[in-house]
């Protein structure tokens, strides 16, 4: 462990994505607090290299072997291990020279990874909300065994875990989790029908990834974080609440068992997440733009319209029924997100393909690592199939 | 000290008013946790021997020695010890058995008997803004001195503070104080040349006692609790927001120095603060009603008008000058709302008797508590004065 005044030595899963490069704009603008010893990306090699040789770090790991040979020509004249592959990556989270692996990854994958990370002892920073949904309390259990922190990344997560400090004491009593409702808000199911990939993508309030963006659009998003947080906070189903906030200022509250709420507030930008689980419990200073009550004079709220929006219901039911039903509906998630962004299925199809994987899954009341991942790749394989086939089409 | 399973042995001062009587409702429904050791009221003889029968305190004090007789017939023969007069509160507040002095009396009588207690060593919950506003400096270096903690049981102070639970290591870059606005929210000066004691009395959304809503009616109370933060919290007066929430949802807010807002929100009652004052750092469980977003659908935020309300700049502008001008500020604001509530001067005269005193106090930039209780007399003095000449009005 570093002490107060060496940096804090960080390895970031997924670093050419929207939360990696925003991972390392934090670590950029707070160079004595940080150095970077890992980075790991899919198959994004020239933004890979282009990173490495700007922080230095001690090894780099490239997802898609094929993108190996051009990573380590560039980079192993100036001295950065490189590696390539799913298991490399799993692997080098356990070097010993990292304090805090920050798992940016994208889906599934994210899994394998921070449970090596979690059976190393490294600090864990979350980005990756798929790890806690599909195997929750696989992880928690096991980070608990190794007295390992989880600091959660996503905004909202982070905003109770920011409500939380000093107050670990004293029970919750609820949760409220806040949504911008996304770019669909207000439409009718008859509307979202006919909505484009294009429409899908445009964010309101938040600039990240495709796929969250598409989550975030259907509503799943609000339903794996609620996953997400029953297992971060030990929650019960019925303490998470979940409330529309167009204008995403609050990013969620915490109420407590005298009936006091704390919320966390400010512009919604990813990096204050990102800076606060790498330095916790520090708050460093920074110089980004300030909330400003004169520029938004209202905070509004709403209830999520279930009907709309089906993708929600269908994860609080996943939530509800426990065992394998949350790898089950992540999995056939990311099917319907990649169909969707191939324009092969409908916007509200992606509800249909989810609720018929659902329903056909053998139920796994407590899985182990391997059932996830045959539930996972039976899924997988299942929602390919259908697309196929019309009969999953209600 | 008492250990976590026996009850904390709490002094309330000023039992009789609304702070009080809230009070004593808290530790009616927390009895496990509190005992009444102490209960001093001004004049109200009636309630102050109902609730020592109710509470059964080792002892009490009535204010007013004229009705000492009456309260010692009514309780001595139960074995509670009866006293009488200003300099009796301050000796009872160092009874050995107390360990937490709730200070609810009204204006600047509480600042005696608010040092006696810090003298003794005894944690304070603070409800009486004044002992700040007046003599901030003395009496928070006197406390850091006899390590004594002082918790806030202001709405807006309980709510920053619980804001800062777990983060004092987090330097505070500013604090937002919100205002409900008052019942006279949106009148122009013009109109409020007009408004009447009955209309000042009744806000919107707390219920207090009479000094204190007149003052949030002028938007005082916005600028004495703007000075209390200022000591309670150390900060520099340009670290000091205020914004305009009708809703009285949001309580306060804080931000870090990473840009990061946390708030405390819920339904507008005294209860919960003085609670949490009393219980810190723990949250007793309590089946109070809970704030739900489906019936606030929108929070409003607004500048206060500090041109119709020339009584927040009176106190900010006495803030930025220190020294003793918020005690020559309070004690005139004491006159002028007396004088109000009798009917004898208009609504807006209150800001212009205080502006006359301020302009025309001798200037002590680092009063003892002498200078203070002479700035204190002079002040009531010449402003009653005043009264009865007419140069003062503009």
């Amino acid at each position: 462990m570093p002490d107060a005044i060496s940096p804090k030595r960080i390895a970031i899963l997924g670093s050419t994505g929207s939360v990696g490069t925003q991972a390392l704009d934090v670590v950029r603008e707070q160079s004595a607090h940080f150095t970077v010893e890992l980075l790991t990306a899919g198959r994004n090699a020239e933004l890979l290299i282009a990173q490495a040789k700007e922080f230095n770090p001690n090894a780099v790991v490239i997802g898609a072997e094929s993108r190996y040979a051009e990573v380590r020509d560039a980079l192993f004249p100036l001295g950065v291990k490189v590696f390539a592959g799913a298991e490399a990556i799993a692997q080098a989270v356990q070097m010993e020279s990292i304090d805090t692996v920050l798992t940016a990854m994208m889906g599934y994958a994210g899994l394998r990874p921070t449970l090596a990370a979690i059976d190393a002892g490294k600090a864990i920073a979350l980005a990756n909300k798929e790890t806690l949904v599909v195997a929750g309390e696989l992880v928690t259990k096991r980070a608990q065994a190794k007295a390992v922190n989880i600091y959660p990344v996503d905004s909202e997560h982070s905003a109770i875990f920011q409500c939380l400090a000093g107050e670990w004491e004293n029970p919750i009593e609820k949760i409220v989790l806040t949504a911008s409702g996304g770019p669909f808000r207000g439409k009718s199911k008859a509307e979202l029908a006919l909505v484009t990939k294009a429409q899908a993508l445009k964010h309101p309030n938040w600039d990240m990834g495709a796929k969250i963006t598409i989550d975030s659009a259907s509503l799943m998003n609000k339903g794996l974080e609620a996953i997400e947080a029953k297992w971060l906070f030990n929650l019960r189903p019925e303490q998470i609440d979940i409330v529309v906030h167009p204008q995403s200022i609050i990013h969620s509250l915490v109420q407590f068992r005298d009936g006091s709420m704390k919320a966390q507030l400010g512009l919604p930008d990813m990096k204050l997440p990102i800076q606060y689980a790498l330095a916790y419990p520090q708050r460093l200073p920074n110089a980004w733009p300030r909330f400003d009550f004169t520029k938004v004079p209202a905070f509004t709220f709403e209830q999520p319209d279930r009907e709309a929006f089906p993708n929600l219901g269908l994860a609080l039911a996943a939530m509800e029924r426990g065992g394998n039903a949350p790898c089950v509906l992540n999995a056939a998630n990311e099917i319907a997100v990649e169909l969707f962004l191939q324009e092969r299925i409908g916007f509200l199809e992606m509800s249909e393909l989810i609720s018929d994987r659902l329903a056909k899954a053998t139920f796994v009341p407590s899985p182990t690592l391997e059932d996830l991942e045959a539930s996972d790749a039976e899924t997988r394989r299942a929602a390919h199939e259908a697309m196929n086939s019309p009969q999953w089409r209600s």
